[in-house]
Formats: C-alpha cells, structure tokens, sequence
C-alpha cells in the first residue's frame, strides 16, 4: 500500500463510519498534508481515490465534500440449510465457462489474474532465459517433488501465513487444481462425504463429483465464511470424511473467516477425526496486510492439507501449483506419479528465479493495490448502474465479486442476453450442487479498469432492468 | 537413413543369414562402391558402422572379414501363465528409479531419450522465442483441450500411423502419463480387471494399482508382443474391462507386435467388448520405416484409445502428451478439467512452431538412425561383456534394451553393488505384479555411445561374473 493509498482508505473509513456526515465539507489538501506529515500531491491523489469510489466530489474552488451517493448495497444472504447432495448437472454450463475469452470479449465470468502488468516482465525474461542457459535441464524429468529450489521459495512464502515448512513438506503439481485432486484423494475414497462451503467455486464441485465423492454444502457468510456452527450439527449427523474449505478470499464471496473461527473449524475438525483440505490460493492477494494465518499454520495433527499455486498471484498458464499434504507426502507423491508424474521444470526454474531477485512481493504488493482499488471502483459502478435491491459482497481479497439480482433474474438467461454485447458473466447456478444461486452471478474485476469496462457494467445493470420489467 | 546406414544394414543383414560366412573376405571398397552406385567414403563409413557392431574386422592391408564372434545372444524367455494380481508391492523402488539422475552416475535405468541432440536446439529458440513474443498467451489459460494449432500438428503426424483425425480428436495431457491415466478412467472404475503385457512398464502398472484397478498380466513374447490367444482364454475366464497394450515399441522388450496379430487384437476386443488402451509414446521411434500402423487407425468401434507424447521424441521435461479417446471425448474432458485443468500454452506453442518449421521429423529421423544404431552397438557389448547365457530383446524401436540373467542373479543386489560405481539400472522386479522377472534388468541406450558407457556395460558384466561366481 502506497501513502496515498493508506490516507484514502483512512478518510473513506471516517465517511463510511458516518464521522463526516453527506454534504459535509472535508478537511482542505493543506490541512491534511500537516495533519498527517505527507506531501501535497499524495492528498491530491487520496482525494482523487475517493473520487473515484464516489465517496467524495470535488466543487469547484469549494473543496471536497462528501458525496450524495446511494446507499451501500446490502450483502448477499448467506444460504440457511445445510444439503447434501449426489449429482451435480451443471458440466456443460462449466464447461462454457473455461477456457480463453473469445477476442473482444469482455469476459467476466473467469477467475484470472491481471497477466498485463509490467511487474510480470521480469518472469518473461526469466522464462526466455532458463529455457536458453538450463535448457538440458528443461528437458529432462523434474524430480517428481518439484525443482528444490522453487520448493524452498515457497516454504519462504509460506512464513507470512504462519507456516513453518521446508523444502520436504511441499509437492509441486500441475497447477492448484492438481494440488486439490491429489489431497482430496489422499483423505477420501470414491463414496465418501465431502463438506464444502456453499456457495463453493465450480470447478470444487466439478473435482469432488468427477472424483465420486458425495458433496455436503454448508451455509458460508459473506462476512465470516463457513458456518462453523453449522458444520458441527453437519458432523454430529453424517459421516463427514473431509472440510474443503477458502477460509482466505473465499472464492466466490472473497470473504475471510476471522481467526477465532479458523481455530473453532480445526478443534472441531480434529474432534471428529475430520481432514481439512485448505485451499490457500488467494491467500497472498489478502487486502488487509499481513495476510490472516492459514488454518494449517495452526495445526500439529497433519491431518490438514493446504493447496495453493501460482495461477492466481502470476499467471494461470504457467500451470505451477503446490501441496503441503501434512502426514500424507508418501501418498500424495505416488499419486501425482500416477497422475501426471513430474511437473515441467521450465516454469518452476523460471518461478524461483523471479522470487529470488525480488520481482515476486513486489509483483503481489502491486496487484494486492490495484484488485483492492478496483473492487471499491467496481462496487461503486454496481450501485450506480444496477437496480435497486442488488446485493453485493465486500471482498476482503483476491479479484470477483458476488452479485444477487432479484429472484425473478435468471442469471443464465442473463448471460444468453449479454452475449450480443460480447459480454459474459459466471452464472451462479454452478456455485452449488443443490440449486439456490440462479439469481446470482459472479465477476472478475481483476484487469485495469477502463471505459470499456465500466460500460460492460453499465450494459449488465441495463439487462437485469430490462429483464426485470419484461412480463 | 543415411545411404552408409541402407549399406551397413544389407550387408549385416547378408552375414546373419549367413551368405558371408564367418572368416571369409567381404568385397573391396571399390566394387561394392561400383556395385551400389556410392561413394568410396559411403562405404567405408558403412564398414565402420559394421565394426562397431562387430560383425566384420578390418585386417590391415587385407581389406574387410567377417568377424569371429560370439554367437548373437537368445531371446528372453516368454512369460508362460496370464496372472492375476492385486498387489503391487514396489512403489518404494520405482520411486527410487524416478527421477533426475545424480551428477557423474551413469543411469540406465531410466527412460528418457537423449536430449543432448543438435536437432532439438530449434525446439529450445522456439521456448525462448514464444515465452517473449506471446507471453500474455502464455500467461493465460489455454483451451481446456489444449492448443489448437498442436492439435492440428498432432493429428498430421498421426497419419503416419495410418489415423485420420483432426484437432477435435484430440485433447493435449500434462505428459503421456496423464494421457494414460485419463484413458484408464473413461473406460472402467476402480475394481475392474485389466489386462496388461507381461512383462509391462513399471508406471503403467503404478498407474493401474493407483486407480483401483485390479491387473492382469498376459505373456508377451519378445518378437510379436502380446499373445493374443492367452488373452482369448483370459477373456472368456475373467470380465476384463480394457487391455493397455503398447503393440509399437513395447517397454521393456521393444518389439511391434505383426499388423495381422493387431487386427486379430481388435477383433478380440470388439468381440468381447473391451475397450483397447493403445500406448504409442515409441510409435515414431520404430526403426522400419514406414512405422506400423496403430491398431487404433484400425477401429471404427471408438471403443480404442491412443495414448502419446513428446516425451520419448523430444524430451520428457516439457511435459506435453496427447490423447486420442475415440467416442470418450466428453468425458475425457471432465477428466482433465477436474485433474489438472489447462496444458501449459507455452510448451505447446512452441512444439507447434517446432514441427510447423520441419525440425520436428527432421530431429525424430536423426534419433530413429542413433538408436538402431545403439541398440547393435550396446548388444555387441552384452554380447561380450556379460556371461553367458545372457538372454537380450531384440527392440524394434525406441532406446531400451531388455536383459535376462541367469536364474541365480538377483537384478536387485546387482544394482546395490553397482552403487558403488556410480551405475545404475532399472531392476527386472518393478515389470509384473506377480513377480517373475527378479533376474531380468532394463537398460536405456538412448544417449551417444562413449567409452565411459562401454565401461559401464563392462563393469555391470563383471559384477554378474561377479555374484554368479560367489558361493
């Protein structure tokens, strides 16, 4: 977080407490600069920020003064029952869903990184590089744990989420996606009972199903994540074998579940001889700095796995992820043999290389800044353009925003609607084996923001009215 | 084939068959250059190759004889009774096998080709080049199929196998073996009965016993691979769901089974109804030219599945493999989407420019002339250096050569005894499920014949004089 940045947030913490009430005129660019020892130009900018997030309007020759916006969207509702269920039909929409946006296409519905920054140009030049001087090396197997290297690296990493690991505790796959495959399979067997946050990403509920596993969804706040009070009514009646769980970022709500909460979900996990496979991969892009303690960190047992990768802190194509399997390395090992056997070594070779020389915490800080600022930006194009009523999370990290139309919407035909306009959006039918979540809908607010972008917004909050006012 | 090769394999093939023999003066440069229409120099390399093999001697001022030699080696034996396993006790040694080799040993036990060829330095400029000049590409996902331009790559090389596919055929692995894998899962589940080759390769069998799957094991002679009649009686005995099969190229024993004993396979299967796995990883590799066709350019059931990769024609590290999965396309999908997600673009891309520039069969012919050329060399040493009653396969393609000791030799404390020199191979034990083959060793003669490799062999002769000689 840049000054200007921090004093942003200040004052939009102090209009958002309703310390300086609407129309109220702020403190002058003078004033504040003495008040909080910084120059000139970085409260021109703060202000400039707020602008930006509607909080603040510039009169001319009059100053800043607390803008007469709409009220801040409500949250979404957190989902009230605990189901469990045995089919999930959406692969088809899933499936529309993946892969690259068609060309000139504003596409919503993914959820990848920024990869245009110019703080990635240095892993271009790193991968050009390893690929010409360790070319013999590219060429040949990795060991099937992963480059030593890149593995130590992220043990590294993996201290700012209170971990202590080595080299040895971690597995690098073919992506998160790997990493999550691997771990369920070493807890569970085809049959077992799974619990995952409702809502959950797709491709979790895609990977529990196409692995057999039966699914048990678990009402998840927007603000606090997982119910944990929840869960225990779920372990005292079903045979649950393992907890999937986003505890940092939660994917699609970008919520974080307070500390007190992770330590409750363990003690109740490990009381009921329960796995937890914690899915870290936004863990990195946490707003509030430092990042929250992964629940692993907390753990002694072993019996809690963390996955995480690179695809969502650098770049999905890189297809880097790693696993820290906890008591179950010997298992995990054999399956990613079997599964894929070792990892490409040119990506990891050129992975290690940007960490060592820095490029890396310099690359999530930026991207932390820019997904934090888009987020208010976004949020305050919602409010404007959407109808009244929308609800909307507040995420806490990472880059996507759940949105809950009115129930009438069909997010579906919403989407059918937008592809005129060349603009997609991830339903929220998908989100859930159960149903429930036809009226929601996810985006992706992680590029630069732009013209174009805003009025992508602006056409889907015309849509939602349209489709509103058809009988 | 060069035109020194064509001439050194007529005439070694002239000696065999016993038309020269043993002792006798072969005819001067001069005529055969006359007789063949080639250049002195032609045929004089083409008697170097042959002294190389061994097959003929130069005697000073004398001209060329055919060479006093030990008798060519016996075949291994063929495995005499199908078995059925469900245990699959050596993960801890065909982990040991994984894996880079250690700086200064001398690995034979992998099977990696040799990546040190001049013809594969296009494919590390085309890394280079596509890493800087399509990084946002690269850095994205890729279709969740895999590059469409190697697909369309892909399914032209396949003709050569007689298939005629297009890129919607075809779905890119991380590897051949998340091609296998795949295969495996769209056409049984865990408890199932599949038939392998017996002797079979050890991640094949990991791979099975990591699914669930229960095995199998059909004897596979040395010169027309699998027996089709033991698999007739198997499957009228036992409700086998699929057969992997490797017909081109078997690893350990590098034979092509006969085009008419494919069909016959076929047919078997369609009759029976069992899906047919078909590794081709060395289809390319096989040293008759034109290659055999696949039993999958065979079928229009759908119910054959090819599995391949660049592993073994270019090199193993860039971890790109393909799947052809007949009418399991769908499900092959939703495989690799919960598995691993997207191949990396970037190794893909730059196969595509590879093959697309004409280096690509440019570098597999170069590799096809090396390895029948090692094979003939490295037989010559067993031939020499090993005690015997030595028994040697006879590959047909690919880089491995099989190797049966005398029944009192424990392939395992060979290799523990061989530590100590910094040689290492890969033991016969790790190539069934039900055991058999404790005196039988695998060794890679890819890489460029040197003296240290010569060495190598000599020293592993030794150490199986060595320990039949100790009490």
């Amino acid at each position: 977080m840049t000054r200007y940045h921090n004093l942003a947030a200040l004052l939009g913490q102090r209009i958002e407490q309703g310390l300086y009430p609407i129309g109220v005129r702020l403190p002058s660019i003078r004033v504040l600069s003495k008040e909080h020892g910084v120059s000139i130009t970085t409260v021109q900018q703060a202000y400039r920020e707020l602008e930006e997030q509607q909080l603040v309007e510039a009169r001319a020759k009059s100053g800043y003064f607390v803008a007469h916006r709409k009220l801040r969207p409500g949250l979404p509702a957190g989902c009230d029952m605990t189901q469990c269920s045995l089919a999930i039909p959406q692969w088809d929409l899933v499936l529309g869903m993946a892969g690259p946006a068609q060309a000139g296409e504003t596409a919503f519905g993914t959820a990848a990184p920024d990869v245009t920054a110019s703080s990635l140009k240095p892993l271009t030049r790193a991968l050009s590089h390893v690929s010409q001087r360790q070319h013999l090396r590219t060429f040949d197997d990795e060991d099937i744990r992963g480059s030593v290297e890149l593995r130590g690296q992220i043990a590294r990493l993996m201290i700012d989420g209170g971990s202590r690991m080595d080299a040895g505790n971690i597995l690098i796959t073919d992506g998160g996606r790997e990493a999550l495959s691997i771990a369920i399979r070493c807890v569970c067997k085809p049959g077992d009972l799974v619990a995952v946050e409702k809502p959950c990403f797709p491709a979790g509920l895609q990977l529990l199903h196409g692995l057999g596993m039966h699914i048990l969804e678990i009402p998840t706040d927007p603000i606090t994540g997982i119910s944990v009070e929840a869960l225990e009514l779920a372990l005292e009646q079903w045979p649950v074998k393992a907890i999937l769980v986003t505890p940092t970022g939660q994917n699609p709500l970008g919520c974080h579940m307070p500390i007190a909460r992770r330590k409750a979900l363990l003690e109740l996990a490990q009381g009921h001889d329960v796995a937890i496979v914690e899915d870290d991969v936004y863990g990195e892009l946490s707003y509030p700095y430092p990042r929250p303690a992964t629940i692993t960190s907390m753990d002694f047992s072993g019996n809690v796995l963390l996955c995480s990768s690179f695809s969502k802190t650098l770049a999905p194509g890189l297809r880097v992820g790693w696993l820290a399997p906890g008591s179950y390395m010997n298992r995990a090992v054999h399956m990613k043999y079997i599964g894929t056997g070792p990892t490409a070594s040119l990506p990891q070779l050129a992975i290690a290389d940007f960490i060592r020389q820095g490029h890396y915490l310099k690359h999530v800080r930026r991207m932390r800044g820019q997904y934090q600022h888009n987020r208010d930006v976004i949020t305050g194009w919602v409010t404007d353009y959407f109808p009244c009523g929308t609800r909307v999370s507040r995420p806490q990290g990472g880059f996507l925003l759940w949105i809950e139309l009115d129930r009438r919407i069909d997010a579906q035909r919403l989407n059918q609607a937008l592809s005129d306009q060349a603009v997609s959006i991830a339903i929220g039918a998908v989100f859930s084996a159960a149903g429930k979540y036809d009226n929601c809908l996810r985006i992706n607010y992680a590029r630069p923001l732009s013209d174009e972008i805003k009025q992508a917004i602006r056409q889907i909050g015309m849509k939602v009215q349209q489709l509103l006012e058809q009988p």
